[in-house]
């Protein structure tokens, strides 16, 4: 395995075990036996009972006793893209950069990664597949008194030679200001102990479980997405195919992330791209004290908008009953709606390309990353005359090649989920590209993506759901 | 030259032409020409006396009556980078993002950079290369009520196939909060007319021209070092030796630029090295009233520091005679002492890497930029204890390949020049890489250049000096 590049590594992880640890009923099982083992118990309070949690003397802000954490707090928004050109929001402000790290192992030549069944308050279904760890600085420092996290150590002490991926990537832009994680993967030669509700499962099988609603969660799909096979020596497409005979349009992702062709654009023109509409697009966030938040109140202990739209600010009281019985109270942000994302594909030169949207948000930490082709959070969509939206809304069934639900953070939003979409160009789709949008190849975008702040978490999680390596599934699902 | 990539087409700027439009006797009497034609009176003056700035009313910032430009304000920083952790100081506010345009054009199928003989106060000689265009927003939207910039609407009107570099990159993050401009390069097909302080001059001939003290502007510099070969077809070491016969030292830049070897780290562990730098270094800026600047104060007219350190913020009132006279009043930042940026260049696997220092600037964009290996500005260097600094300065001249003092912009600041060297490294520099330094090659660095605020200025500024194309100076020299 040393002189296997670290994309081979993760190729192989998602193409090529035949016999796995854990065969997919086992997971399933496993999963099943580990949501069984926990009682969730979350009640709605007003905000000024959450308890440590209170309100600064001027109603300004919303924050923890401890000042850590995160707050919740009000801007103003300015800004020269779309169609609204002011306006006021409560966002959330968490400075600390968090860690959301695997561990990663080899077994019988294939690498594993360490995956956890974490609870989280605000998740449907409670319990999802998570990464091995996921900690913010108050997690590890342990201002909550809690534990520390498991195999936090891992993490501080690895060498960089075993850091098989390490970026910043950003959170939501509408709801959070200017948030970062620390993606992260590394790689352990020694023997670990695999604690209860962790699992070791293939970059395969981790895509595989991305295509059921609402059980791998954001903080998995986030570092998975940022995940390069880089050019792959010694695999032409041929003897791939031969080896693990995908469907024609598995081949055809493969092909699109190995940039085995020439791309509609070049590297240039996107570069271009980017900085063109960073220049044109105007963001400027002023803080507001929640009190002054235009169109927003605190009523019936909710931050709320007047017409109920978009969002509000709830109270939880969270009680989780596992071998003993945890108890917290947080702020959490509950959408009013669901949301849709989803990607618009076109082959273009024989490579599958992707319809790339230049996007403003609130909280992005440059002005604009990278996202879907559309957008729209907690929506009032079927009122909007999003580009690209109708086509997406009404494509018939054998152009929808992917169509899931999923969650966003259960730490910080109460039981938000988004449609993640993935569709097919058909012919009143033409190459024509409105002003920031841009058709985009997979190679390309995974080379955007390691550069921090590039694409956003919307963009990210669809390309980490790509439906690459379901051959395995479906042998299963044939058998069952 | 349809088929040519933008690479080869800069590749062939620096290395092919056998006639120049202009030889280095003609340019240099043009230069002489514009020199002489001008006359600059720079006057100090007290800051209170500067006609349209002022001090807003409780002496938070000193700023233009139109609220244009920039202002001079004050911060208090907080890092755990380097042995000071705590300091206040001025700082120049710019948000607006400026052009930094060079059109280029295609004479005997090589290109050629329209470069503008540009007079800027602050600058010694008051007039160096700089690119076609250098405006902010407040020029060409003409705030001042001058002219609109010269060629101002190629930039505007530009199809993005014409467009061959286009990036965000920063300035001086010790002087500067976050300010960025765009570096572009666009190619025009059709006849131009050259106006008088306007020359075209091969990519070659302006880094043969960076060996000279003060002569191309750093706003030059910064477009350059965004160029990018690429990966160039056709070409190998070998037959592009024997083209232009270059020295070894040349022949090897170019083959680090190239990365034709394996470089001593990867791109993941390059990325590593700055998510970790960015994760474990903190930067903490917050505003402060000028007025409350500890270690600073306005004294005769001027802002500085107690100990006459660092730098002092003066008025100056400018006098420019041309064909007609221009008059204006501007503060500018006043270094105490020369500063020095060098890199120390090694050999590793036959290709020459370069010694990056990842650094924390108050300004900064991101917390760290990669810096050169020594970099103190206005310095007091002497009596510092800078992690290579010594071996820098001790270095024996048969080591030093290159020493040559670089201005910094000569619109904010009054005579700011920099000692630029590149340093080989003798047997004493192993390839240990202290904490916040690593080994990369040209090509390494030219890659994260693309990719805004990686590669600070006065990185960038050296990178673009390199000498890769001496040799056409050198017969210049000879017949001379």
């Amino acid at each position: 395995m040393q002189n296997e590049t670290i994309g081979f590594q993760f190729f192989k992880s998602t193409f090529f075990p035949k016999n796995f640890l854990h065969s997919f009923s086992e997971i399933f099982d496993w999963i099943h036996g580990q949501r069984k083992k926990i009682r969730v118990d979350i009640k709605k309070i007003p905000l000024e009972e959450l308890k440590h949690w209170s309100f600064d003397k001027f109603f300004s802000r919303f924050l923890h006793g401890s000042g850590k954490f995160f707050s919740i707090e009000g801007i103003q928004v300015q800004s020269n893209f779309g169609k609204i050109n002011e306006w006021y929001q409560p966002i959330i402000n968490q400075p600390e950069v968090g860690f959301l790290g695997f561990i990663v192992k080899e077994f019988q030549g294939t690498l594993y990664f360490l995956t956890q069944a974490k609870i989280e308050p605000g998740n449907i279904n409670y319990v999802q597949l998570s990464p091995t760890l996921q900690a913010t600085k108050s997690n590890y420092t342990q201002v909550h008194k809690g534990n520390k996290p498991a195999y936090l150590d891992y993490f501080f002490k690895v060498k960089p030679s075993h850091v098989l991926l390490d970026q910043f990537q950003s959170e939501q832009g509408a709801r959070f200001l200017r948030k970062r994680n620390r993606n992260i993967i590394i790689k352990i030669d020694e023997n670990i102990e695999v604690l209860d509700n962790f699992i070791w499962l293939t970059l395969g099988q981790l895509q595989t479980l991305m295509s059921f609603d609402n059980l791998v969660n954001m903080d998995t799909r986030t570092v998975l997405s940022g995940i390069n096979f880089g050019s792959i020596e010694n695999i032409t497409l041929e003897n791939y195919s031969k080896e693990i005979s995908q469907s024609d349009l598995e081949s055809d992702f493969l092909f699109s992330t190995l940039g085995s062709n020439a791309p509609y654009h070049t590297f240039t023109e996107i570069t271009h791209f980017i900085t063109k509409n960073k220049y044109s697009y105007e963001l400027e966030i002023k803080r507001c004290p929640l009190s002054e938040l235009k169109d927003w109140s605190l009523h019936d202990g909710i931050i709320q908008h007047k017409e109920k739209k978009y969002f509000s600010v709830i109270g939880t009281r969270v009680e989780i009953e596992n071998r003993e019985v945890t108890c917290w109270d947080q702020p959490m942000v509950k959408p009013t709606e669901k949301g849709l994302c989803a990607f618009i594909t076109k082959k273009i030169k024989n490579s599958f390309h992707f319809l790339m949207q230049a996007k403003v948000e609130a909280g992005n930490f440059d002005i604009v990353e990278l996202a879907p082709t559309v957008q729209c959070l907690s929506g009032n969509y079927t009122n909007n005359e999003l580009p690209f939206l109708n086509y997406v809304l009404k494509a018939p069934k054998e152009l929808i090649l992917m169509d899931t639900m999923q969650s966003e953070e259960g730490g910080r939003f109460f039981r938000e989920e988004n449609r993640n979409m993935l569709i097919l160009a058909d012919d009143s789709i033409s190459l024509e590209e409105p002003n920031n949008y841009m058709w985009m190849t997979l190679e390309q975008i995974k080379h955007l993506i390691q550069f921090s702040n590039h694409v956003n978490i919307q963009a990210r999680s669809l390309i980490a759901a790509l439906p690459f390596a379901r051959r395995e599934f479906r042998d299963f699902n044939k058998k069952n």
